[in-house]
């Protein structure tokens, strides 16, 4: 038992090493040797956990899969549906040095996926399971009608915006106003426009 | 001048070819020596024309921003407002394999300048040159207000669906209702939800 766990424990910390070097330098600049001296192994130690690199990226996907749910459960579902929507897009916005991070791993994985079956398909169960989440969020807080396409064009949003963040960092704050165009006019409700917020934390609204 | 006007045109060969190869492989695939193959040259041929891998990824961004604004141009502004935009967005996603060649190129591009800056400055040039379009655009409509994010919005709308149909073909149909939704949200007015269409194009609403 020791072992498994030991063995379990060690494809982690590879996984680890390897999402922080696509963060830092991009998908391209991975390979077996790169990623044993991020990890301060020697590539015949990484190859001992991974056969080959398609194993050593999916397995990375699935971390980072477990860190978007994790981010997930951590935004309050007490706040007002807009802000909980808003906090949550911005937990997958590169607007600091950890988000940007994680989103340049997301996103290489995710322009990756396209040419490699075993990423799309844990990218397309991840989002599955998104879209299913927030349409049950914005369901149960009296948005029932057309729950999934929103929930889907919130997710579009979101990767878009991160997507045009990652490299136009100067733009961030008239991003961000867009994103909070984007949510009032696809989830409707207090804290839009037309109403004032009931909260005192709605986003700012003097957009262009 | 002859000779001037070959080297430009041979460049262009050779651009070319790298984004079918991008389209085809992914960015991860592209070298001299993989280019040089592709567009029928030796690998000294190419770096005749190309003296880096950045150099050639610079010049092919180029030719794709280049394709981008011949697109936007080719939509009619007849159309009704919302009509023209979804058609704008439509250019844009890989729902055909021509439109999923130029979607993969474009989103490996992006996700690339992250960490290339001349790659990204080309990326905001042409994200500026679509946002001020799309803002005069919507402006001239009577949609003034808001008129630069929800630009913004219409944009991140269109990268994040063309990024999950890349590895989601078997969600088009659903995404595209994702895209009507966020349309209508985005750009109420005629052929929106609360009043019927004028025209007889008007997107599908019966979304989930």
């Amino acid at each position: 038992m020791p072992k498994v766990v030991d063995r379990e424990e060690q494809r982690r910390r590879i996984g680890a090493a390897l999402l922080r070097l696509v963060a830092e330098r991009g998908l391209d600049e991975v390979s077996v040797r790169t990623v044993a001296a991020a990890s301060g192994r020697s590539p015949g130690a990484v190859q001992k956990y991974f056969r080959t690199k398609e194993d050593m990226l999916t397995f990375a996907a699935e971390l980072a899969g477990e860190r978007i749910e994790q981010r997930m459960a951590g935004v309050s579902t007490a706040l007002p549906l807009r802000e909980a929507l808003r906090a949550l897009v911005l937990t997958t916005l590169p607007v600091d040095a950890e988000r940007r991070a994680e989103a340049t791993v997301q996103l290489a994985f995710a322009v990756h996926a396209a040419h490699h079956p075993r990423l799309a398909a844990i990218r397309r169960q991840v989002d599955q399971e998104i879209r299913q989440a927030l349409a049950a969020w914005l369901a149960s807080a009296g948005h029932e009608s057309h729950a999934t396409a929103v929930a889907d064009a919130v997710i579009a949003v979101s990767d878009g915006l991160a997507l045009r963040m990652l490299y136009a960092p100067q733009e961030h704050e008239q991003l961000l106003t867009a994103l909070d165009r984007a949510l009032n006019a696809l989830v409707p409700g207090p804290g839009s426009r037309a109403e004032p917020s009931l909260g005192g934390t709605a986003p700012d609204e003097n957009g262009s």
